[in-house]
């Protein structure tokens, strides 16, 4: 299973926060922690051609996580619709985070994705609503942080075909901060915690959560169904030489 | 409750059969059975300007109803983004047919929309599979066509949050024939019978299941949810001033 | 429509702090903002002839309003499985607040239907999480209730059709507050709020919930499905005489 | 993983027809392709003391596959709730053909499970809906059975979680063949083929669906939640002595 982090790498570069909490970035965070567990994990990042995902990389790539924030517009057109055409042919999807506003969240949602936040260095407890689902595996009742960017509904998702966890904040709101969708062949899980100026993608529960949800999202063996026009399989008593 | 039927009216003008069939073409047809109801009904064509869909006629429909087949492609980029902001915001969505592949349906699915098809004069039988929903409301146990185009599945679209009849065909496919989604606080049904060369659109029963999706999808009295930076609604222990 | 709010009525007869805030009872408080509305309400309890759920009365109810607590192992076996049938007959079902352990709602859940709770006068924040659901119609982004019973995850049933609400407590926990179920041609609607020692039942939003509530569970004029042997709707080649 | 299969085993003692197909019993024919793939499978029916369902074996069993038909009411009231209980603890079920009607899944599932049904040698054909899921992982299209029982919708089951399969059916019916639930922390999966009187446990992709459909249930390394009164996590301002 080939994995690629892909992060807009912005924050890390301009906010000396950002860039003392994660020195190699939060995609090097990421594949730090992917590796240790012996998976096979390479980065892409925006300011490199193609962002890092070319044709080539993308047909080679089981699963992709993706983060980003502030540059979400700086994404190509050609490269969105490149990694949403690769979703709906199979490819897993890991959305983390401020990249439920990316453009390749948005075009697979089809909706606003816009929500509440606040940066208040608040309490979140993500509680676990679905414990049976492979991606919840491992984790107790809730996971706590400390100090959290709060995400709050309504969010502007689809209804998600599972609800994972729900988060509640110290400010008084709540997130639905796990779900997973399908489209087309591709798994898509979407994880709301990691905002840039906290050490959340340390937290071995999170670390966990991330990898569950990749393993839960790599594509199957499974034929590509066959879609346009069709033969009968049975005889039809009205048939006619009616074309298209 | 304000309705618009939006026709591509290509068939109508090109092919006589379908002439025949609908005379006042297929918006027609589904505007007199609906005003039969006492409905405020009005319609709208793909060669009028901006597709008869301006911001001030959007602005004042509850529900619009769409069916499109051959000129997918002539919905302009701009009209068709403007009706899905206005599904987004509230306005319901009858999806009939063909309109699988429209550019509105697509944007809001997030998937290809694909499906396998046949055109051979044979049988459809709708069956019910959820017997509680308004919008089987009075339907027996299915409604038979003697005479159908085939869709067959895998049908690409989004686990339908309702699924409401599944069709089944003399030539050996079945097919998600009734389904609902949401999207932003808009609501959408998708509703497969209605080939241009078939007199579908006269079926009493499919003109109940339109006109039932029609009050089903019209939007509610709900306050639009408050999106953005927002205050905590609690005091927080940890709070600094950082911003964004 | 003709509606029944059965409640077991045992706190209002043994606790003063209940009887001062609901002086005709919880069914009492309940039946009156249904009247206000023009409803045909009557009510049933717990210590009447067959908790005054008859044949009679139930063949005559469209949605049921079930409130209960202390006593859930005295309603007779023979009373539920009544009543649970009635549900899968069409039957619409509101369950309130405690009547979570209910014998009918675990029957017709299938789990234990178990939480976590406390009762330490904190504040329940109600969000809602589908603004286009007619039972959400009308409420702003939450409701806020002063002092309530917390209720908090995991909570033990089968994964909603349809999730409306989900608190956030004071003391830290989540809950799926307002979910939806069919059953048979039964709807069920579960709405969490409404311990008996705080006078939640008076709270506008909640009325209107459990008004919009019932208009939703209300059965529809669909025809029962018709189940066992059925004879064959297209001629099958390979027919024999085979019987079961 | 340790798994057992519990069949009926009666048809096999009474029908020729069906000990000359099924041998080593359906449970025996089962258990046959499982063991080939390296699973650990044993065996129970319902003529050994407590149905060969003791607490003992219950306790040491992760995926339980139940094949019952004409004797579901000598399944004892005391062994079916072991079961449902067992389930709920995170004993994955995997239910095939008519133990649909089986006291476990009623249980389960709290409606009536009824459906159509016709014994005519006719064709089924099993549309794969949903291709990326584990449970349709390597099966093409569809699956074709030359000659099975029809089953038809309606079927009176809750909304399943996943629909994996619909079938089509020579005789005009279609019905939702394959279909995921989740009780309490344990997942069930239904699969509609297998009468006894054809081969079909000797279909290959019948084989691997039940095979995937196993594997897919096991139960997860999660904590159990803990229920019932809880401290809070946090301060609350209005906290009292208020006890149950």
């Amino acid at each position: 299973m080939k994995i690629v982090v892909w992060n807009e790498n912005r924050h890390e570069k301009e906010n000396e926060v950002v860039s003392s909490i994660y020195p190699e970035g939060i995609h090097g965070a990421i594949q730090g922690f992917l590796e240790k567990e012996g998976l096979d994990v390479s980065t892409a990042t925006l300011d490199e051609p193609e962002h890092g995902l070319t044709e080539e990389v993308l047909n080679h790539t089981d699963v992709l996580v993706w983060w980003g924030h502030q540059a979400h517009d700086e994404v190509t057109e050609e490269v969105a619709e490149r990694v949403k055409e690769r979703v709906l042919e199979g490819m897993g999807l890991v959305v983390l985070h401020s990249a439920h506003f990316s453009k390749v969240f948005k075009k697979l949602m089809g909706t606003s994705c816009d929500l509440k936040w606040r940066e208040a260095d608040e309490k979140e407890r993500l509680w676990v609503v679905n414990p049976t689902h492979p991606i919840t595996e491992g984790i107790g009742e809730f996971i706590e942080l400390e100090k959290e960017e709060m995400y709050g509904e309504h969010f502007d998702i689809p209804v998600p075909e599972e609800l994972l966890f729900v988060s509640w904040f110290e400010g008084g709101e709540v997130f639905r901060s796990g779900a997973t969708f399908q489209r087309g062949r591709g798994k898509i899980f979407y994880f709301r915690p990691g905002h840039e100026t906290y050490p959340t993608y340390y937290h071995t529960d999170i670390q966990r959560v991330i990898s569950n949800g990749i393993h839960w999202a790599a594509g199957l063996a499974t034929p590509k169904p066959v879609y346009g026009n069709a033969q009968p399989l049975e005889p039809i008593a009205g048939k006619t030489a009616a074309g298209r």
